[in-house]
């Protein structure tokens, strides 16, 4: 069995893919599924996620997201997960559109058998699950901001592969021995976040609450799963809790 | 002043670039500059260096370069800083083309002002002159593998990272961060090639010799410096020694 990290996404993924973007889409995805929401719908633009509700329509449908840090006009959450472990989601679908991690799905999901998002909160059920679904490769796709590599998900690919590595046997590329690097010497997880360009840029904006919130070791253990039907909306991508 | 790693080619370089292609093109390099080559032609494609040298004309080019770590064929010389370092390129100008990192110069110098190439073999060198170079940002390129990061460059990255921060105050990114982690947990620099993916590449097709030659640790003072002039060949940056 393969274990690769993608520094940033790229290239075609065979098997398993699990998309990594701690700050902060992943961890908002694992509090929405966790505070009992049925679905998420990943959109690749904020405009296909506002055409889901037409203005003055009554669609089933909330609106998350985020461009720089900040919320969408128009959308009814921005992308902090402190804000969704406040509220009940039950019965709802959440659209989600965010600078990177959203579009990082959608290359995933191009090519990728099985798709997971993973966050720090919940890494742990989130390596057991890729690791029971793959059969040659497990591909952790770090996000980023803005095509720069973020410490943050670099960290996070590291708790994911050190979790995998304790399960069974692979071979890793060297994205993911720079991951394990990180890990191994990044300080806890708040320090890691803490240290990350886009920590302290959330930092300034006054969500250090969320920062300190995606430092949540292994939480949580939903797992938001790519799940392909007919029912899902055009240009979009449905997770829904596993 | 910033300092960033990017870990892959990508975005604009406003001021400073620092290619870094440790195996093999940045250590090739500086090796035919050390054994007395005037200059270096580093090309985009093979064609454009074949062309520089039309069958049974006489022409001062000699050619050097690789695809997947083999020979090219028609070229004089693989991508071999043993073999580089065995000859003496007195008066002759070395045409080269590699997988990777001729081009990543490419990418560095359609924005960078000022464009360097680094490795291991030179990296006291290079961080001198990117430092007297730069008004407002260094930025080391890795150059990667197949758009895949590769470990020996992010390692040389964080070499040439702390040198540089020890010559004076910078801000620095995640890749910096994530770079300089790996410099400083990685082991030395035998190891860290030994154990990066295309370092075993390399030496499974029995090039270790290579290898070993690329961590050899600031053995030159000889930094390949791009020098835009007339007389350089279309689709070409010439790079003489700095």
């Amino acid at each position: 069995m393969r274990l690769r990290v993608d520094l940033l996404p790229h290239g075609n993924y065979p098997d398993v893919v699990v998309i990594v973007d701690v700050l902060r889409a992943t961890t908002t995805a694992v509090a929405y599924l966790e505070r009992g929401a049925d679905a998420l719908l990943l959109t690749a633009t904020p405009e296909v996620a506002l055409a889901l509700r037409p203005e003055g329509e009554s669609t089933p449908y909330l609106l998350g997201g985020e461009r720089g840090g900040l919320p969408i006009p128009g959308f009814d959450f921005g992308n902090s997960p402190v804000e969704a472990a406040g509220q009940n989601f039950t019965g709802k679908t959440v659209v989600m559109n965010t600078t990177n991690g959203t579009g990082a799905a959608h290359t995933a999901a191009h090519s990728g058998k099985h798709v997971f998002l993973a966050a720090l909160t919940n890494a742990h059920a989130a390596a057991r699950r890729a690791r029971a679904a793959a059969t040659e490769e497990i591909a952790i796709v770090c996000a980023g901001t803005d095509n720069h590599v973020g410490l943050e998900d670099v960290y996070a690919a590291g708790v994911l592969a050190e979790y995998l590595l304790a399960m069974g046997e692979f071979s890793v590329d060297d994205g993911a021995r720079i991951a394990l690097t990180v890990r191994r010497n990044g300080g806890n997880p708040l320090e890691a976040l803490g240290s990350s360009g886009h920590g302290a840029h959330l930092t300034r904006l006054g969500l250090s609450e969320d920062v300190r919130y995606a430092a949540g070791l292994s939480t949580s253990t939903i797992v938001p799963t790519l799940t392909r039907d007919d029912s899902t909306p055009d240009q979009t991508l449905k997770f829904t809790a596993g």
